[in-house]
Parts: structure tokens; sequence; C-alpha cells
């Protein structure tokens, strides 16, 4: 009965949180500029009716009640995740967050002004009061938890059960391995044939959207659209991917590739627990995971190509002179190009990485209060320098001021994306094992031997499993093994 | 201290209600079909939200409280308009509700099969349950607000203070002089050139786009997309409009007028009381008068022809041959075209008024209880042949099945429709007389002058007056003048 109740009340709050889901798409990809202020006024009004709701002193009460009662390991799960929910809730007190909430929005503000500026000391300040209300946020959350770590109770804010001690040694072991890849692929590699630009949108839009019914993704639940940043929105029984469409053709089309992975994990999340905290998906890494192994794992592979050139140049090519340059071999050599670059969001498989845990690197520091917002700079200068062997000395823009993220009071997120990707070599590797006869599938444009493989061991079981590190284990047999990933950089970039 | 407390909860109110009619919109114009259910679910969870607090029982007791308060005449007006919707929302008892909305799905559900076999005995006891409870409901209504008349307390859900007194004599009137109207302008018109279509669905987008931004629709604050029933829909700031493409332009074009007016009204109510009950537009009928007037009094005169057909031709005119056909004088006769027909949503501005006096007629009988649903049809083809001789004897799909109103439980719709006609009419005279060289800013494509003079007149008056008769009656002298209204069809039409 009081399982019930839980139930009911979290039926609300998931109805609550398809309408905000729904206007924060509308936001970005539809809604017109005048109404931002109208449209924020109504997103937090629905914000704190869910917030009431989740965080209801009662619910510790009601959780213990149910408890008590005759429960399948699913609805265990669900009581588990409400409780993680309302502890992670309650945790900061409501002076907190408001002040996190002003103090981050003025922050990000700035930061669009120094950016565009090139200005770090315009932003400085007021990184400053950000990060020292995060560690506050975190301490809190901590002490909560009952856990030492304060960095890890916001890498749990991401991803539940990921800590320091998990990702500090994998990190390291590919902060130590990353650069020789890279001069190796480097040496290794030849200059493409290119085909002429621009591409008009509406071609690119064709081959996204073909490509992206191959993989799966269900347009009756789900739409494509345009936005400045590529996203995956909306709710999974109506999944909004955006991409964005440049005078080339390659970011279009990954970007697509990427959101449409991350569409399919959120529209074969499991059906009967619409709206429950336990038919949520497990963690961002866990997403990211899907997203990269479809971008990068699959699409960059040669039997990929083999699918994906035919199409391209159907829809693209617009001389037939240019035909040779949309041969799979050629294709390759585009999609698979390795440089240091200054700039995380354009970087490579192999050196995104080590843009990643740079970024660990000096918001562990910032976090532990052993590095001082104010040298950042050098510090950012000095990691690349090493680490890639590039400089940002005086371009800050490049630098320090390259991501939102922390400018947004997100820390404890970089970390995502490379124990994603760390993840989706794990989870590749594991699906091909299990699947003889995957890639040549794959090559003839038939995806659902891998989607029905990632649904049976991921998709489906949303949070039931305690947390994504316990479902690697028992899918692949460890919960975070770099081996596996760097195994699959040599392969594919190695001599 | 209570009006706050009351403008307070009116503020959250007025946000989940933004939220509401987004995912209204996206449901219409963007959403795939697959997300019917989820969205529904979402959508009825914050209606409930609305319903509650609208209908909070302590709302009297802070009306109250709030009246001993230092208010000015909008603080008052706000108290009188919570306090009608509190009236209105708590009169009908939620098993009524439940039962109505039950009784209307199904009924809607079974109309469209019906009107699809044109078979009226397929929906007929339906309807027969629609209304019983329908007039349960106006019963329930009506003994709320102490009135006698049922039939009125369904006008006033649509236009507040409209009663049958002031509608039945008018409408009488009507009745017995359009068709003498009518057969003056069919014996006085005579064919038009047609321009060959179909015309490309972007070429149309563009005219809309350029006529409806002419008029003043503020894009920054709206948009404008294509979806099956055009309409009007979002928020003051954040107003979205709608047409339809078919093969012809005439359609869409029209559409897109008579949405964007409907648009200019929302855009335009009073900034200082959004989300406020008192901030809203007056009334249905006075929304129609808006879209109306500049549908039909300026739409189709002879000196917005002047401004459009340029307008019509740079885009839409294929073949220089074709060029005749998009004169004014010529495009007169394709939009003023009169014709007997059974369908009201094809009628032109003569007959549809009998078309919809038809359906008050009915309608009044239904609830009063005089007329059985059963002998509906018999009673359609009756009048029908009557008004405008013609007969839907047989033909049910173009007859009592044509519209979807009375079975989604809309009754006391439909005089809304002529009412706003005559207010339409009524205040163009008035805009005409009081801005001298109207008509002629108009032919320059220049509408300032007349969307201020309604703005000022009507848009910021938002519901600050007792009712849209009084409004009506400060501006034009008359709250329902049917002469004007016939004044306008014999000069336009007439001999």
């Amino acid at each position: 009965m009081n399982w019930q109740k839980l139930h009911g009340r979290f039926k609300i709050i998931g109805c609550l949180e398809h309408g905000r889901a729904i206007l924060e798409w509308d936001r970005y990809v539809m809604m017109p500029t005048g109404a931002a202020e109208a449209s924020a006024d109504a997103l937090e009004t629905i914000e704190r009716e869910i917030h009431g709701r989740v965080a209801a002193p009662e619910i510790p009460d009601l959780v213990e009640a149910a408890r008590a009662e005759d429960l399948d390991p699913w609805q265990e799960a669900n009581l588990r995740e409400i409780e993680r929910r309302w502890i992670r809730t309650r945790a900061i007190p409501a002076d907190l967050v408001a002040a996190l909430s002003r103090a981050t929005s003025a922050c990000e503000l700035a930061w669009r002004q120094a950016r565009a500026d090139n200005n770090w000391r315009a932003v400085a300040d007021k990184l400053e009061v950000t990060v020292a209300l995060t560690r506050e946020k975190a301490a809190a959350i901590a002490h909560a938890l009952g856990t030492e770590d304060v960095y890890d109770a916001l890498l749990g804010e991401h991803e539940p059960g990921l800590t320091r001690s998990v990702v500090g040694p994998v990190f390291g072991k590919l902060r130590a391995t990353l650069p020789r890849l890279i001069d190796a692929a480097i040496g290794r590699q030849s200059a493409p044939l290119i085909a002429e630009g621009p591409f008009p949108k509406e071609r690119q839009e064709a081959v996204v959207r073909e490509v992206v019914a191959k993989l799966g993704f269900d347009f009756t639940r789900g739409r494509l659209d345009e936005s400045a940043h590529p996203m995956t929105a909306g709710v999974p029984d109506d999944t909004r991917i955006t991409t964005r469409y440049e005078d080339d053709w390659v970011f279009s089309f990954y970007a697509g590739v990427h959101e449409a992975a991350h569409g399919l994990y959120q529209q074969r999340l499991p059906a009967a627990w619409r709206g429950q905290p336990v038919g949520e998906a497990a963690g961002v890494a866990m997403h990211e995971s899907q997203s990269l192994l479809f971008e990068k794992q699959v699409g960059r592979s040669d039997f990929f190509l083999d699918f994906a050139a035919p199409i391209l140049q159907r829809h693209l090519c617009g001389r037939p002179t240019d035909t040779a340059a949309w041969r799979p071999g050629n294709l390759s050599g585009i999609v698979r190009r390795v440089a240091r670059n200054l700039i995380r969001v354009e970087a490579d498989e192999i050196s995104y990485s080590l843009h990643v845990i740079l970024r660990y690197d000096l918001e562990t520091a910032l976090i532990d209060g052993t590095l001082d917002v104010s040298d950042l700079p050098e510090a950012w200068d000095e990691e690349i320098s090493k680490s890639l062997g590039v400089s940002t000395a005086g371009d800050d823009r490049n630098g320090i001021l390259q991501d939102i993220h922390w400018y947004a009071g997100m820390f404890g997120y970089f970390p995502m994306y490379t124990v994603g990707a760390i993840w989706a070599a794990q989870l590749y590797k594991a699906a091909r094992a299990a699947n003889p006869g995957l890639e040549d599938a794959i090559r003839a444009g038939e995806f659902g031997m891998l989607v029905d493989w990632l649904q049976s061991h991921v998709h489906r079981l949303g949070r039931s499993a305690e947390s994504s590190l316990s479902i690697m284990s028992d899918v692949t047999g460890s919960p975070l093994d770099p081996d596996v990933f760097l195994e699959h950089l040599r392969l594919r970039y190695g001599s």
C-alpha cells in the first residue's frame, strides 16, 4: 500500500518531468527569443513542483514502510532510487540552492562575454564564487551520503557509484599511454581526398534521417530537428534528437549518429516503469557509452563506412569527378584523422581523453582546494603542453574559456565522456563476441543484432541494477577496463 | 496582503497554464503519433494541478478579505475574475466532470468513424449521453450563478455575460434578412479568372509570412507553423499560429490572416497582468471579432486586395499569361464569391451566419429538452432547406455529422462565430470613423493605425471590463448591433 502510494506520487512527478522535458526541448529548438523570460518562469514553477514532491519530508517513512511489503526486485530497486534522490535533494540547504543558482547564472553570463573578449579576468571572480559554493554543496552531499571524498559526491550526481578511486588509476593509465598512440597515428596517416562543399542542409538532413532510421531510432516516438548544440531531449515515448548543419557534412552526420544512439537508449528503457526513478537511464556515463559506441566504435569503423558511403554519396556527391572521395577507404582517412588541437570538441578519438583528463585533474584540485581559481590559466597551459604538446598561453578563449561546464556549475561531469568511451569499447567487444556476424550485418545496414543486444544488456535494465559499474561487471567482466579501450585504439590507429 | 497572496497563487497557475499551452501546441504541431498517450497523461496531470488551485476551497474567503484592502480597479477586476472562475469550476461535481470527460471522449471517437461511414446511427446514442450530461452540467452552473436559463450557463463559458436574451432577437433578424442578401449577391456576381495551380507550399508560406508580419504579428514573440486545423495557441509572449496549405492558395492565405489577428490580440494583452485572470482575452466571441475583422471586414475589401495582390502575384504567379488573374478586381471575385453550400467551414460571409443560426436553433432546443437527439437529422434538413434552400436528406456526413463541436461536448460555442462577425463590423466601423485615412493606409500596407486602435480599445483591456458586451457598448455605442453587420453586407454584396 505504501509502495503503491509512492508509485502514484512518482507517476505524477514523471508527468511533470514529461512536461518539463518538452518545454526544455522547445526552448532550444522552437521558442522565439522574446519568450525566454516567460518560459523560464514557467519552467521554474514546474521545477519547484517537482522538487517539492521529490524532497517531501514524509518520503523516508513511506520508503521504510514500503520495504516491509511484499516486493519484487524492481519494486525494491525503485524504492532505492526514490531514497537516493531524496537524500541528494534534501542534502543541499535551500539557501545554498538559491545562492548556487544565482551564482551560476551570473557566472555563465559573464563567461559568454569573457569568452567573446578572450578576457579571463572578467569571469575569474565569479568562477571563484561558483567553485566555493560547489565545494559547499559537495560537502553537504558527501555528509548526507556518509562518504569522505567530496569530489565523489559530484561524480555520483551524474553516475551513481562512480568514485575517484575507480576513475583515478584508469585515467592515470590513459594519461601515460595516449600520447605515444597519437604520435603513432599521426606518423601513419596520409591526406584523404576532400569532396568539395558546401553541402546543402536538405541533403545533409536526408543522410541523417536515413541513417538514424536504419540504426533503429523510432520516428513514431521521436523527432529529429536542428539546434545550435546537438542534444537528446524529451522522454522515452517522445524522444527528440537534434543535430547542427555546417557547410561540411561530417559534423551533422556524426552528431546525428551520436544523438540517435542516446535516443535508442531512451526509447528502449523499460516501458513498464515509465516516469518511475527505476525506469530511468543508469547514468550519464552509461548514456555516453551508447552514443560513443555508435559514433566512434562503430561509426568510424571500416564496416560502418562500407554501409554509409553509398548513402553519403547518393545524397551529397554533386560531381561525378568527386566519386573517389566518397569511397569507404577515403572516408576513413577523413573521419579517423588524428591531430593535436587545443579544442576538446574538435578532438579526435585518442586526444579527446587527454582533454578530459586535463579537466579532471584541474577540477579535482579545485574541489580539494589545492588549486586556486586564479591559477587556472597557467595550470591549464602547463597541463596541455605536457599532454598534447600545444600551448594556450595568452589564448584563454581556446584554453580555460572554451567549455561552459564549470561556469554553469557542472563539476564532476567531464569524466563521464572518457568513462563512457571506455565502457563503449567494453560493450562493443562483448557485443561482438556474443554476436558472430555482427560486423557483416552492420556492413549490410542491419543494426538490429547490435541494438537488440544493447537493449537486453543495458537499455531494458533502467536503474534496476545497483549501478552502471555493476552492469558493466555483469556484462563485460570489469567495471571499468582501460585496456579494452586502449586495445581498440591500437588496433584502429596503431601500426 | 490577501490580494498579494491571491496574485502569487495565480502567478503559479499562469506558469502552469503556460506549460499547458506549449504542450497543447506541441501535440498538434510537433509531437510524433506514438507519444499521444504519454503526452495526454502529462497534460492531464498539469490540468489537475491547475484545477486544484483554481478551485481551492479557501479562494472565496481570500477574495472577500482582499476586497477590504486598498485596491485599484484592475486589482478589483482581477478578484472578480478569480471569483467567476472559482464559481464555474466548483459548480460542477467531480463525478460529473469525470463522466463528461469519458462520454465526450467516446462520443468524439465514434463521431470520427460515423462521419467517415456517413452513418449517423453509429453515434446517435453516444451523443444522447453527451447531451444529457451537458444539460446536467449547465443546470449545475446555472444554479451556482443563480440564473434561470441553463443555456446561458453554456454561452457564458465562452463569452461572459452573453445571454440568449441578447443573442436570440439578433439572430432572428439575421435569419429573416440574410436569404434575400444571398439572392442579390448571387444574381450580381460573374465568374472570375482562376490562375492555374497547384501552388507550392513554400510559395504560399512566403505569402503568409510576409502578410502576417505586415499586419503586425511579432515574430520575436511568436511562430507560424502548419497544422491540420489552423489555430492560435501559446501565451501572449509566445504566440503560436498555424495555417494549412492546400493546392490552392486561398485557404492558407485567409487562415493565416485569421489566426494572425487572433495572435495580435493575444500578443497585445496587458503586459502587466500576464498569467492573471484579468490579463486574459475578454471572451471567445471577442477573439473571433478580431480574426473576422481582419479576415472578412478588411481582408475581403478592395483596399486590402490592392495591398495584397502584388504580394500574391510576386510569390504565386508562375506564368506571365496569368497576370490578369492576380489583379485586385479579379481577386475580389474569387474571395467574395457567394454560394449556397451544405458546409459551414466552406461558406461565404453571408451564408455563414445562417449555418450558425441553424446550429443555435437546434442546440438551444436540445438543451431545453424540446428536441430529441434522435430527431436531429430531420430537424437539420428541414432548417437548412428553409434557410439556404439546400437539402441534406440521406447525406448526414454533410449535415449533422459535419462539425466536431457537439460530439466533443461544445455547446453554446457556435453563436461565438456570428456574434464575433457582428462585433467585427461594429469595431471596424468605429475604427474607420476614428481614423480618417485608415483604408488608404491599409492599401499602402500600413496596418499600425488599425492595430493600435484595436489595442487601445480592446486588446489592452484584457478582462478589466465587466464583459465584452460592456466593451462594445463603450466603444461602439451598442452591445450587439446586427444592423451594422447587415449594412456592411449590403454595401459589399448588395446592388
